[in-house]
């Protein structure tokens, strides 16, 4: 096993540069003064392909390039913002992307996906998608793990990495926990660039393999997709490569969907920016956190994405949250 | 009657310096490379209390404490952004405002303008909202009227100014038409600082007394409040005023209630920013305009703001628009 260690970061940071967006820093007077606190959210939903995704897919092409070893074609299997980043990354250094996406995706992603030039093969279920990529790699494709690799976890890294140069203070870092690519790389940007900061995960009640795995020391695997409304984190366990890290946060915070929706229309609402629930999620996790401050902190969101299909809109929109203020 | 002329927009424009944000100008590759044409968004959704109304409003009670007159009260009646335009305003400038309400206007925007600082009244209808401010005016609130008024036109034209003057080569300009407040500052923003740019205002076919009024030369005025989702245009009938500018435009498109849905969708997914379908009804009218011109062309759309309820939010996400790509 490959270890990722801080300078990866550095090192993918350079590597990446041109190729993604130097994502804004987006934050709310009224959020603040409603905390008492500072909260800054790196907004990797104005990500090219909408998502943090980018990044990893980008270091990942990009260094198996410079190893001279990046083949005609690469492959992927996702239901999601991965499946975009691969074909996009592909597209960028002119290989070709095989992506396999369950069924079970949304429309607009599997349409995105073949709008970056990726053949997609869409299958029964994730185990099959999962299953299919072995015989491309026979073929001899390169197979990009949407976060076992340590090029991926690199470079999922360079966005909490940005915006702690950009000079955010940050007393906590929060991210999402779904294979734990994003969370090892921020937690590993975090160690790096502001060391005394503290690094806390959030994951769905209701799909907690993580907080399962933390709690047993096993890794604990889902047998079927969870549907929590966090759809950027429905990934079944994750990996001894990424739970390495995950054991090493302040914290992870398990999430009911209940507020994760509340979360999703008030990030909405104040931010005026298009927040995937999976990233809204976290807030609960920061009003947790800061209930157990006794002087004003800053944290930092990491908002992994922001592409939403309308069935979701449809589901964040039902009840109406926004009568109740947030308060700590 | 007094008349606005493009200086006064160049003059509100240094009266509300640093107490409006200078919105950025977005655009998604995507959209252009399916139309074929540049179209560059000012992102007014991302001003102040979410919406352009801000403009108008501090540039009138400014220029009211300029000439002396500014009163220690100040009224309105508004079912949306210009309640908080106008609370906002007040509050900055330490006079009191008493904003009368419709009782059919969201939770949010009543709790919006509350939390300004102003004294909100819900009234049983618009009708009585618009009676209401008589009596205060007798008192001697200065009445501040969301479109009949040449500073808050002036106010509003700012925001077309501002990016006309940020470099956007437009050979047409888009904004939607209410009252005609903010159709009649971008005409005479964008005759001022691009006078060969052609101007034109979208209305929604289901609230389209502007069309009507053009049609007829007659002021036409709706019995009742409008149901279109476009919620930021379902005033009842535009001003003498406003009709002087209105009918200088190159042209008025109606758009129906399906096509304002289809590029809310459109443009909260490509854009990753939360519009209002009342900004993103533009769209619709800038694409029957491209498919008259038979060269590439530059268009700047003024969304006007980014303030949905929930209810709203469910109206735009019942069907899913995103299955149809956008072409000319």
């Amino acid at each position: 096993m490959t270890d990722v260690v801080p300078q990866d970061i550095v090192d993918a940071q350079g590597r990446i540069a041109g190729r993604v967006h130097r994502t804004p820093l987006l934050s709310s007077a009224t959020l603040d003064r409603a905390l008492g606190h500072r909260i800054v959210f790196k907004a990797e939903n104005l990500q090219r392909i909408g998502a943090f995704k980018l990044r990893g897919a980008m270091n990942t092409l990009l260094r198996l390039r410079e190893e001279g070893s990046l083949p005609a074609e690469v492959c992927a299997f996702s239901s999601g913002n991965h499946a975009q980043a691969v074909a996009y990354a592909a597209r960028e250094l002119g290989v070709k992307a095989t992506i396999f996406i369950p069924k079970q995706a949304s429309a607009i992603k599997i349409a995105a996906t073949r709008a970056c030039g990726a053949e997609v093969v869409v299958t029964e279920t994730r185990q099959i998608a999962e299953a299919s990529v072995a015989g491309l790699i026979d073929t001899g494709a390169a197979f990009i793990h949407p976060y076992d690799n340590p090029y991926v976890i690199a470079g999922q890294g360079t966005a909490c990495l940005e915006a702690l140069q950009a000079g955010v203070e940050a007393d906590a870092v929060f991210a999402p926990c779904g294979g734990g690519g994003l969370m090892s790389g921020t937690f590993l940007a975090t160690r790096l660039a502001r060391p005394e900061a503290k690094v806390f995960a959030t994951e769905p009640l209701i799909a907690n393999d993580a907080a399962q795995t933390l709690r047993t020391g096993e890794i604990v695997r889902l047998s079927d997709t969870p549907m929590t409304v966090a759809d950027g984190v429905r990934t079944l366990s994750v990996s001894p490569r990424t739970l390495h890290y995950l054991k090493q946060l302040d914290g992870l915070y398990e999430i009911a969907e209940d507020e994760i929706l509340y979360w999703t229309q008030w990030l909405t609402h104040l931010l005026k920016s298009v927040i995937e629930p999976t990233s809204a999620m976290n807030m609960a996790g920061v009003v947790r956190w800061l209930k157990t401050q006794d002087q004003p902190r800053t944290v930092l969101v990491i908002l992994s994405g922001g592409n939403i299909a309308p069935e979701t809109q449809m589901q964040i929109w039902t009840r109406d949250y926004l009568q109740r203020f947030p308060s700590l």
